[in-house]
């Protein structure tokens, strides 16, 4: 847990690039960090003002909550849900965490590990790598993760698409729970509704949890640019951050789940840290039931980061010299557009650090793999972009990228 | 880690009780849920306000942070502290964390557990309790908590003080770190700098971190009623909550220690959740830079909850019978009252359901004593009583007290 995962370890590099020299004007498309959309912006503020000057206000920050939760937020959690979805959750099916990573920590180390009666170390698997860099960091013991290889479709000339490889997953008595993101950053996959049947009956099938990190899906942000069908059962745990709908540094994030589930994690969180913030909770149960958060979802952040992505995407297709093989993840949904070049020339390491010669920081995609541990070309052949890049630093971008891979032989 | 600690079996215990009988008038002084306070309510709200109407709003919630925390509250703690004491401090001796019970649960599971060489277990060793029932709860192995009973000095006829054992304690190569809080919650009493330069000795000579739990300490909340030092060194590892300084639903709370220390928390910190939420920062750099947070903590909480011990003692003196032998600790900071009735022929939850009855909630002593494994009679003739009830309240708290007890036969 001590170490700093892999995407951290480049994170540093980055930082130290940015600093090195401050007047340089670097091409930065490496953070996840989202950018402040003026609609969403507006909005927080007006309730964040709202709370100050409301009586609720000192009970707010001046005395403790629950650890399950500020009771507002859970109310409104739960009436979303259910006039959404239907899924007819109640307040026992909620807990609160500062966005979803204490989730997954809690989780994972619950449910993981040696099994009380066989003594059989029980993992917590990913169903599909590439995903999420910061599951690595989530156990306290790094072999409690196990990652799968995907398939790759090839859907055009610059574009593929992963899909779960089932022949290759290894879920059984062994598995503590399976764990995935949905859309997935860092490619912008969505599962499709059979792909979510599947892991569903294997979750069904060995009684553990199917944990879907559901930071990009609808409602909120709704980072989704195809239709994407949400899953709930009794052995679904939907976990879900406000970050990428504007309020990253306030860390709101909540699960969804049996009550088993959530009796099971929250005196762990209570030990680990009494209960969330609350300031945030009140700002989202006000912007939930308003109905202004999903409405902003919809309506601004889905367009403004959809709409990046095809800028990219266009200007790659406008620049890269066609001797180079490169594919471009099908971007269903996030804030990602994730490129793969097909070569075995040079690893994602030794291009992230081409590019950031010429300016551009980006994230080697070996860093998504977590879990992964057998020998896999494709895991060194990826690069993730994020765009949160204003737009012309997109176009140059993709110059840079095609300049730097330019002279570059392919393998065919 | 799933399992509740001791002091929240009791609270959900209180909790059914209270929920019993909505329109019965309790006497609560179990939480440790502090007052909101005029003087800190009108702060609060005011730099709250300042932050919400400023330019930084939008990135400060719109954007993640640094793990180490937000920066402009890094660079406060760094002048204030090096202001007040003198400490030399710079920023890499800084980690935020969301209130201080992050803190526990980092520093434990990060200093404790195996030997990488010896494979000895080494442990987290609280060297006098009681101590802060929560140190149970951070250790994902129960075992790798050690509690070392205390020496007791009668100081008049009903009041008494703990000192640290130094016979009884065993600290050596098997020992992680040393734990303590100072003020000591739930007993109020503050090790001596005799005391304290010892436990320096101890962490010196085994190099292992002083985790110092400073939740009541100055400069803020500064709820020591008694002079004392603060302390600071390379094997210091000194953890500053803001919750009794009117913030509790905000947690925002901090370590200052060598940089060695913090280095090793913060990564494990960032994949247990990221960073903490920003805005409770931003609102106590605030308090802290502009000098009102030390201030009003000098001039109004000390005072206020100083007030309400001495009307609870007073009570206790004029209410209780006289064949009761019961001593107070001596309370030299803290909002709490640590009464001990020395008796056999009743043990603490035996009281406490005796109270009750009487309409009186408090804590039973015997769930603060982490890491104690030995038979103690005196830990379950101990009792903890919150200051955070209105005056009248404790008057009649130790009429209740008084009329349970009668009738009650002491051993000697």
């Amino acid at each position: 847990m001590n170490r700093l995962t892999g995407v951290r370890e480049i994170m540093k590099d980055i930082i130290r690039a940015l600093r090195s020299d401050p007047s340089k004007q670097w091409l930065n498309l490496s953070p996840g960090n989202p950018l402040v959309l003026p609609e969403t912006d507006a909005m927080w503020r007006e309730y964040a003002l709202d709370i100050v000057h409301s009586k609720e206000f000192s009970e707010l920050v001046g005395r403790y909550g629950m650890t399950q939760g500020f009771d507002p937020f859970i109310d409104a959690i739960v009436e979303t849900y259910n006039k959404l979805y239907n899924w007819g959750i109640k307040r026992e099916n909620v807990l609160i965490t500062a966005g979803t990573q204490p989730l997954y920590f809690l989780a994972a180390n619950t449910f993981a590990g040696p099994d009380a009666l066989t003594g059989v170390n029980r993992q917590i698997a990913i169903p599909m790598v590439p995903d999420y860099t910061g599951y690595d960091g989530v156990v306290l013991d790094e072999k409690m993760v196990v990652g799968f290889k995907p398939r790759m479709e090839i859907l055009g000339d610059h574009e593929f698409k992963y899909r779960i490889d089932f022949d290759a997953i290894d879920i059984g008595s062994h598995t503590a729970a399976i764990l995935c993101s949905r859309p997935c950053n860092p490619t912008g996959n969505i599962f499709t509704s059979d792909e979510m049947h599947r892991l569903l009956d294997y979750s069904k099938q060995w009684d553990i949890p199917l944990i879907i990190d559901s930071a990009y899906a609808p409602p909120f942000p709704n980072l989704a640019f195809v239709p994407m069908e949400l899953f709930y059962n009794e052995h679904v745990l939907h976990c879900v951050s406000l970050s990428k709908a504007g309020l990253p540094g306030e860390r709101v994030g909540y699960a969804i789940g049996h009550e088993r589930y959530i009796e099971a994690l929250e005196p762990f969180y209570s030990n680990m840290g009494i209960h969330s913030s609350r300031f945030g909770q009140a700002m989202v149960a006000k912007a939930m039931l308003s109905g202004r958060l999903a409405d902003i979802s919809e309506r601004v952040i889905k367009g403004f980061y959809k709409r990046k992505i095809e800028i990219f995407r266009e200007a790659l297709h406008k620049h890269m010299p066609s001797h180079i093989n490169w594919y471009l993840h099908r971007c269903e949904g996030t804030l990602f557009s994730w490129l793969w070049v097909d070569t075995e020339q040079m690893n994602d390491l030794e291009i992230y650090q081409k590019l950031k010669g010429g300016g551009l920081l980006c994230v080697p995609g070996s860093t998504f793999f977590p879990g992964l541990r057998s020998e896999y070309a494709h895991k060194n052949q990826c690069l993730r972009f994020s765009m949160t890049a204003p737009d012309e630093h997109l176009d140059l971008a993709a110059q840079v990228v095609a300049k730097e891979l330019n002279g570059h032989t392919n393998k065919r």
